[in-house]
């Protein structure tokens, strides 16, 4: 028997945190560990994305890590702005692109870039999840579900990565007052139509968003009565994980409503709203 | 008997929302309900910052609208970076002095800056809790509790206001890459020793507390382990403070529980550490 089923069907535990990724076998664990009336912490943003709904249902769910590690964004989704109305969110979801577009602004090749990210451990040996912007779109699915109280279907999330970037376009941009940013962003119209989309996208210099530098993240969230707030922070790191996985496991432990997770388990019975693409002008012009 | 004494008194009441301001009568109804056993949410930064933990100790209070408005900061640094160890927090408290210090930039005197807050309702007719920096040091006062868990006099922290610059400090800083700002921060050292203060400083143009414009709030948080945060939104107005008002109702009704709140009362029985200024170096020049 695994490890992990193992320990799963030890009698006296109260709660499992999981840091494998991957759906499978993730979804099992946490399934497993929800039906017995454990309580589940994940940093799994694919699976939160994909499943978190019908788990939800399951028991207290709780997933602050899975996006943008720790920037508490996914409890003040759920939570803070709990009685607001919330127009748009935009940010940069994945800090590995967004250093690999900073190199290519310095004037290094996309080949470059990305061989000098996989030695620092930041892309891995198939770079897809970053470069062609799966993980962005996994990230932006949960935090749209949370904003926009819709159920989103992270697949249907249109995608332009930055495998067609490269020195020159950088060079061109910032000649025009532009930094390339890899943005994800999603709105709602009408309190119905939902638009997102993961494109690379010309970002004024002077822009919040322009000076998110390296692997930081960034995450605007445009509240009818809140407001414009930004949060910014790194988006990545095992320092940055622990903490939001152990802020998790605090609430647990105190008994405090796992927010987020109920909220995505109204949706469970739902099925995935429409995804349109903001397309190529707004929030900001395509690069590619 | 006041309409205030006459609510209070109502049998049937689960909640009261204070939005009066100042330490009373807003203390002795804040008391009252709480020894009731009601709900208390409050906007009071004043009274948080001087009775905070003596008042949490009778009951749930909930504060999230007493600094930085809709910013998310109070529950932040209570809740989710509740497994975390804080370093320092920085940050722009006070939307009014910052509108003040960016019309000098753009050559208004003192008084004109003033006269003009004033009538946009920014300003009070007595302006000193803005420009004296009374309501930052309150609202640094409250963050610093949260953060380095130790309890801290608003009275103990060294202010310096804005009234002695002009539109001529304002160009010379301009001119050697500056931006004046009305800086509140604080830090502790050797889990022990707490610096803090707020005075205007010489912040260096890209700098993120450089480009927080108008009436916004910011704050910039470092953690251990979550690493460098920051969090930007407006600082005021009845709209962002309804949102962080009705998220704590909100919580209320859910039963979570009063993170913030309760981390206060854990300092009722200690005495105000010692506070001294940061000084004229860090974290930027002074700037008067």
């Amino acid at each position: 028997m695994r490890p992990a089923v193992q320990l799963l069907a030890q009698p006296q535990l109260d709660a499992i945190v999981e840091v494998m990724g991957g759906i499978e076998p993730a979804s099992t664990y946490i399934s497993t560990a929800l039906q017995a009336g454990r309580q589940v912490i994940t940093a799994n943003k694919q699976l939160v994305a994909a499943q978190g709904p019908p788990l939800a249902c399951l028991g207290p769910l709780r997933f602050e890590a899975s996006v943008a590690s720790a920037i508490p964004i996914v409890e003040t989704l759920a939570d803070a702005l709990g009685a607001d109305r919330i127009g748009s969110i935009m940010g940069i979801l994945n800090g590995t692109t967004n250093s690999m577009l900073a190199a290519m602004g310095g004037g290094a090749s996309y080949a470059d870039a990305l061989a000098d990210a996989q030695r620092r451990g930041l892309a891995e040996a198939d770079p897809s999840a970053d470069v062609d912007a799966h993980d962005p779109a996994a990230k932006l699915a949960i935090l749209a579900m949370l904003a926009f109280r819709r159920r989103i279907d992270p697949s249907q999330i249109a995608r332009v990565g930055i495998r067609d970037l490269g020195p020159g376009q950088m060079e061109d941009g910032r000649r025009r007052g532009f930094v390339i940013k890899l943005i994800a962003a999603a709105a709602i119209h009408d309190g119905a139509r939902i638009e997102a989309d993961i494109r690379p996208r010309l970002v004024p210099a002077d822009a919040p968003m322009a000076r998110v530098h390296g692997a930081m993240n960034a995450i605007a969230v445009d509240a009818e009565y809140a407001g414009s707030l930004i949060f910014e922070g790194p988006g990545a790191g095992p320092d940055a994980a622990a903490s939001a996985v152990l802020a998790d496991l605090i609430r647990a432990a105190k008994g405090v409503p796992a927010s987020a997770g109920s909220l995505l388990a109204t949706l469970a019975d739902t099925s995935p709203v429409t995804v349109v693409p903001l397309g190529p002008t707004a929030p900001y012009p395509a690069a590619s």
